[in-house]
C-alpha cells in the first residue's frame, strides 16, 4: 500500500494531485485527437425536482441531485429566473470529487489535518478550486463491458485493463484521463452486488499515470472486501490525489467509439468555476 | 426589426435556436484550432458564501451566486460532503442564459405561450436541456478594448465589430461562437453607465450567423435607449434564439491570444447536464 | 358578494383585517377560559426530510413541508446545528395564510395593487408581519363531524354552523377564533371529493365577526362550484381580510373538549416572528 | 458539578428534561395569571433577506436568520407563495435550543451517544420533538437591568437573582419559566465583552426548578472563564436538560410589567411542530 501514495510527491501544499501529470505533451496528445469536432457528453441528464413541494408540486419524488424553484419575477413576468439546490455527491449525478472529499486518518491529501483543510464555511485545501481552469487532456476509453456488463461482485484488476487495451488497440499514457465502462445503469438495484475496481487496478492507474478517472462505476457496492471502503474512493482519491468523475454516462460514447473505430479523444471536464466545494456536477466531453 | 427574427426558421418546436448553425463544418473548423491543447477558462471564479449564517459564519456577506453548506457526515467524519444553492442568473457568475429566460409579448422562442413553456415545476420549452451535449464549435475573439475599455454609454455597432476583425485579421463565420471583450470588470460601479451592444450589432450577429455570444458585457446598464430593454437580452435571445454567456472573464484570454497571435480557438461550453432550468453556471473553455 | 367585503373598513393601509375584531373584550373572554393551563396543540407534526439526498439519504421521499440538513460543526462535533428549508404553503403543514397570499383582480387586501404589495424580495403589504405579536383571543370549536366525517362534496352552510353551536351549547362572539372540524385526515385520497365551506358559511363568519379561521379543511377540493375557487381562500381571505390556519389537527382537541364538556378556550397562534412572508408554519394552542 | 446533573432523573429515555417540572400545579399557576388576555411577544422581529441574490436582489446583505424566495405562481399570478431557508441557531433569531444541540463527552442528554442520537438525516433523540405540544406554564420575569445594562464581563450569580426577586416582590417556583433581562441589544458590538450567567446561577436554576430559560443573554461572550464554554449552553442544556430560548426580546415586556406592576404571567412557547431539529425559531408570549 505504501507505494500507492503521492503524499509529498508534488509538495506539501499541492492541491492538483495527479492533474500534475497533465503535461504539455499530454495536452497536445489530446488536441491531436480533436479532428471533426464531434462531441459526446459523458454526463447523465438530470431532471430537477421542484423545491417547492405541496400544493404547487408533486407530493412524492425520486430524490434528484438538483432541486429547482422558479422565482417570482413580476406579474405578468417579462423574464424567468430560477434557483437550484444541488447535492454535490449523488449517485445519479455525474460529478467530480475534489481531493478533500475523503479523509484518511484524520487528514486529506497530501497530509493536511481535516480541521485545517475543512471548515464550517467550506473547504480550504483540496477543494474544487483545483478544477478552476478545466481539465483538458487525452482521454482513453476502456470498455470492460464489450461482451456484457461486468459481473456483480467482480473486482477489476490491472490485467483486465491490460486486456481491454490490447483488445481495443489503444494504450493509456501518463497524464491521460481513464474512462471505464462496467456496463451498469446509473440506478442499479441496491440489493444486487455491483462490481468495482480492485486495489490492484488502483495500482495499475498509479503506475500508468492516470490523471483523472471517469467511470459508470468506480467502487463496488457493497465493498469487495467486506468492511473495507472501496479503493478508488479510499485509496486513489486521498492517497494518490486522483480526482474522480463519479457516475459517468457512457452509452453514447460506446456507440460513437464503435462507429469510428477510435478509443481516444480530447477529454474536457470543465465544471462551473466554484471554489471551496467537496465536489461539483460536471459534463465531461469526449471530442473526436 | 422583422428581419431580426428566427421564429419558425427551424420549426415551431425548435429549442436550439442559433445552435442549429453549428454544422459539422463549424465543428471541424473548431477542432482544427485545437493544436497544443492549451486551455483558457472564460469563467469568473466564484467564492461561495456559507449558507449557514450567524454564529457559525460571518454576519455580513457580499451576495455570492453560490451558497454552500458543509454537511454533517458523522463524528469524527470519514468523508466530507456539501450542498450548494445557486442563483442561476447573477452578475458575478459566468452563466448560460437559456432561450426561455426572456419573454416577448407573453411568448418565448420560437412563439410558445409563456404559460405552456414555463410552469411552477420548471421550464418545459426553451430550457437548459438544449445544452445537454455541450456547445462545441470554433470561437472567435473580438477585443474591443485593445486600446482601453469601451467608453460608458457607447453602443457597439456592426462597424465596430468589422473593425475589430480587420485589426485582428480574423473573420467570424456562420456557426462560430462570438467572444467579445469590452474591458470592464465584473463588478462595475452600479452608478457608472456601462457600454453595451446596440441593435445594429445584434443585426450583425444575425447576418453573420453567430451561434452563441460570450462577453464580459452584453447589454448596457442603464439601457442605451432609455426605457428600452437591451437588444441582446430582449431581441437576440428571444427573437433570434441566440444563447448567451453572461459575465465571461476574458483577461487571461486576452493575454494568451496576444502571446500566441491567434484569435480563434476551439470553443467549448459544457454546463452541468441539468434539464429544465432558465440558466446555468458554465465554465467555457478556449482550447488552442 | 358586495357585502362580503371589508376593503376600506379599517382604512386603506390596514394589514390586520379581521384581527381588528380582537378587542380587549375578546381577549378577556379568552383569558377567562384559561383555568387549568392544560394545552392542546392544533398542529400536525412535521417530519422533515433530509435536504441532502443521495448516498447520504433515502432516494425516494414523501415531499415534506420541511427539509433539513445537519451541518458540519467540526470533527469531532461539540455541538449540533441545522438548517431547514420550509415550503410555507403545504397541505400537510399547519400554517397561517397571510392576507397577501391571495390576489383578487390584481389586488390584495384591502385593494393594494399586486405589483406594489409583492416584490421579488418579499411581501411589502399583507404579509406575516401582521402576526408579529401573536394572535390571542377566545377560541370556539364547532365539531361538524360529531356523527362522522362531513360527506365529500358537501358545502357547509351557516345553518350547519348554527346547528353545531346549538348542539354544543356554545356561541361564537365577535372577535373569537373559529375552529372547525370536518373529520377528514390531513392526507385524503386526492381522487375523492372533499367537503368545504360554502359562500353562505363565509357570510356567516362575516356576520358573526370571526377573527381567524382554523380548520382541518377550509375549501373543498375540487371546488364546490366547478371552476370557481373556494370561498374561504378566494373570498374570505382577500375580501374580508380573514387570516386562515390551514390544515389544523383537531383529533386531540375533540377528545379533550368531550372530556371536559367545554367548547371554548384561550386560543393562541404565535408563529415565528418573521416579516414579509406569504404564510408561515404555526402551532396554535387551545388552553383550557 | 456533580449535583448539576439530571441524567437519569427522569429515566434513560427522557427527552423532556426540565419540562418534566411543568406539573398541573405549575400550569394552573400560569393560567391564573391570564386575566385580561393582553399578550406581549418575546421574539425579535426577523426581516428575511432574499434567497435570490444578484440582479433580482441586493448585492450585500446582513446575514438574516431567514432567507426567502417568492415563487413563480403563473403569469399573471392569482396567488403568491414562498419558501424560506432558516438557520435554526442564529444570534438575531429568537429560538428554542433542543436538548441535543449540545454534546458533552460525546453524549447528549441524558447520556445518549452522539452517533446514535444524531444522524445525517436529523436528530433522533433530544430534538425539537419535545416541544410538539408547546410549553405552557407560569413565567417569572427578573429584570437585572432595572438600573441599566448588566456590565460587560459580569457573571450573574444566584444572589443577583435572589435580589431581583426581592426587589420585584416575586418568587420563582418549581416548573416556572425564567425570563431574564440583561439589557443588551440583540446585536452587540462583537468586540465588547458581554455579561452572562455564571455556574452559580445555573445551580440556582437547578435548585429552584426552572423549567425553561429565556433571556436576552444566556452565556457571556467571550466566556467568563477563558476557554471554558458558557455554563448555560455547556452545563444547563446538556446536563440539566434545560431548554433555552436564545435571544429573547424583552423591551416591550419590561414596559408592560412596569405599567401593570406585575412580574408573572402565563408563558407560552409553541414553535412550529417540526420534529428532529436541533433548534427552532419561536415566538414566546407573555399573556397577562
Amino acid at each position: 500500500m505504501d507505494t500507492l501514495d503521492n503524499w509529498g510527491r508534488w509538495g506539501a501544499d499541492d492541491e492538483l494531485g495527479t492533474l500534475n501529470l497533465i503535461t504539455p505533451e499530454a495536452r497536445a496528445r489530446g488536441a491531436a485527437e480533436a479532428r471533426t469536432g464531434r462531441a459526446v457528453s459523458l454526463a447523465l441528464p438530470i431532471e430537477p425536482t421542484p423545491l417547492l413541494s405541496g400544493p404547487f408540486a408533486r407530493l412524492t419524488e425520486d430524490a434528484s441531485p438538483v432541486q429547482q424553484i422558479m422565482a417570482y419575477t413580476g406579474s405578468p413576468a417579462s423574464a424567468t429566473a430560477d434557483l437550484m439546490l444541488v447535492t454535490n455527491h449523488h449517485p445519479r449525478s455525474t460529478h467530480l470529487d475534489a481531493l478533500g472529499h475523503q479523509v484518511r486518518d484524520g487528514q486529506v491529501y497530501p497530509g493536511r489535518p481535516l480541521g485545517e483543510a475543512v471548515t464550517m464555511g467550506g473547504v480550504r485545501h483540496g477543494s474544487t478550486t483545483a478544477f478552476a481552469a478545466g481539465i483538458v487532456t487525452r482521454g482513453v476509453f476502456l470498455d470492460l463491458a464489450a461482451d456484457g456488463p461486468v459481473p456483480g461482485g467482480h473486482g477489476v484488476t490491472g490485467e483486465d485493463l491490460d486486456a481491454a487495451e490490447e483488445r481495443q488497440g489503444v494504450r493509456l499514457e501518463s497524464g491521460d484521463a481513464l474512462v471505464v465502462r462496467f456496463g451498469w445503469s446509473a440506478s442499479p438495484d441496491p440489493a444486487r452486488p455491483m462490481p468495482g475496481m480492485s486495489l490492484d487496478a488502483v495500482r495499475w492507474m498509479h503506475e500508468r499515470g492516470v490523471s483523472v478517472y471517469a467511470g459508470d462505476i468506480a467502487d463496488a457496492h457493497p465493498p469487495l472486501v467486506p468492511g473495507v471502503p472501496g479503493p478508488v474512493h479510499a485509496v486513489a482519491l486521498p492517497g494518490l490525489g486522483l480526482p474522480l468523475v463519479d457516475a459517468a454516462e457512457l452509452t453514447e460514447l460506446t456507440a460513437v467509439c464503435a462507429e469510428l473505430g477510435r478509443w481516444a479523444f480530447l477529454f474536457t471536464a470543465a465544471p462551473p468555476r466554484i471554489h471551496g466545494l467537496t465536489g461539483v456536477p460536471v459534463n465531461p466531453l469526449a471530442i473526436f
